[in-house]
């Protein structure tokens, strides 16, 4: 089902700035001075824990989200998006608290939303099209609705990441609670 | 992997609170006052909104929870749980607003943590065993962890299901998204 009509675009771009604007406030009042078990645990070797999620999530807002809404708005599909490095928060996060991370994501999140408002995008906008190095033609609405969508993926994978540190702790229940049977694709 | 270690079930119980006291304030600073398109629609039939979700929280707090701690510390395995009803927030929270829904959940769940607390629970009491109608013996530590984990595989269902809203403005993004990916284990 394509999406066409004129108003769902900028119906969803205020959908999308109404969660991009709640993530950091979500994560600050799960994950701030939760014990460790739930922070720093991942779920085995290569995985991530919350506290690499969050910076995954910096990394987003440096390099990902709105890079590439001013790449579409300046360039169109004349110049491909850069690859997005799903790892640099290795690097990035070195040496931070959690607390530390947390304060950054909102702040950049705050900046990155108030750019994104001051564009003030019109449905003209929205239907540009840009150059993914692997998707090919994307629009700038579909680039806005993935970065609500990658929100949620990364809160999806989180509840799945704390859950996985009392799979042994509920005992039978396990079998009951959906969490436990999630395979990990939202990793 | 059977947890024994004397000190494992009182860091549980301070693990477990410190998430259950936390979730309110997420589902508060997720979902009050956010665009209807994210918390009134579902997956399809017979599937649950982010309303319906906090219904069946609130439903928790006063028939699942708090009341089967109690019937463990009275009876022990004597006399079994009653049965949980997954539907019955379909009758209990008809007319209520989300807002309404969440003030009441966060009342409901800070009584809940209060009188978990003033129990003073030891080592000793974590162990006791209940009887669940379909599990059979449990113990009131893998009750107290599941109770937590059971928040965690709905915050896991409420990101499926906001996500699954965007499933076609995202565009061909969508194979990249894990949560898009999810079957719905956590239903």
């Amino acid at each position: 089902m394509i999406q066409t009509a004129s108003q769902t675009h900028l119906q969803n771009l205020q959908n999308t700035i109404a969660l991009l604007e709640r993530t950091p406030t979500v994560l600050d009042s799960l994950l701030r001075d939760l014990p460790e078990t739930w922070t720093l645990r991942n779920e085995g070797e290569k995985t991530w824990s919350a506290y690499d999620i969050v910076g995954h999530l910096i990394h987003g807002e440096l390099t990902d989200w709105m890079p590439r809404v001013r790449i579409i708005l300046k360039f169109g599909d004349s110049k491909p998006f850069e690859t997005f490095d799903r790892f640099a928060q290795e690097r990035n996060s070195k040496g931070k608290s959690l607390a530390e991370l947390l304060d950054e994501f909102a702040r950049l999140r705050a900046e990155s939303v108030r750019e994104l408002r001051n564009l003030n995008l019109q449905e003209k906008d929205l239907e540009r099209r840009g150059k993914h190095p692997q998707l090919g033609a994307v629009s700038l609405s579909q680039l806005l609705a993935t970065w609500a969508a990658h929100d949620l993926t990364h809160l999806h994978q989180l509840s799945r990441v704390m859950a996985h540190q009392y799979r042994d702790a509920v005992g039978p229940w396990s079998a009951f609670l959906g969490v436990m049977q999630c395979n990990g694709h939202s990793s």
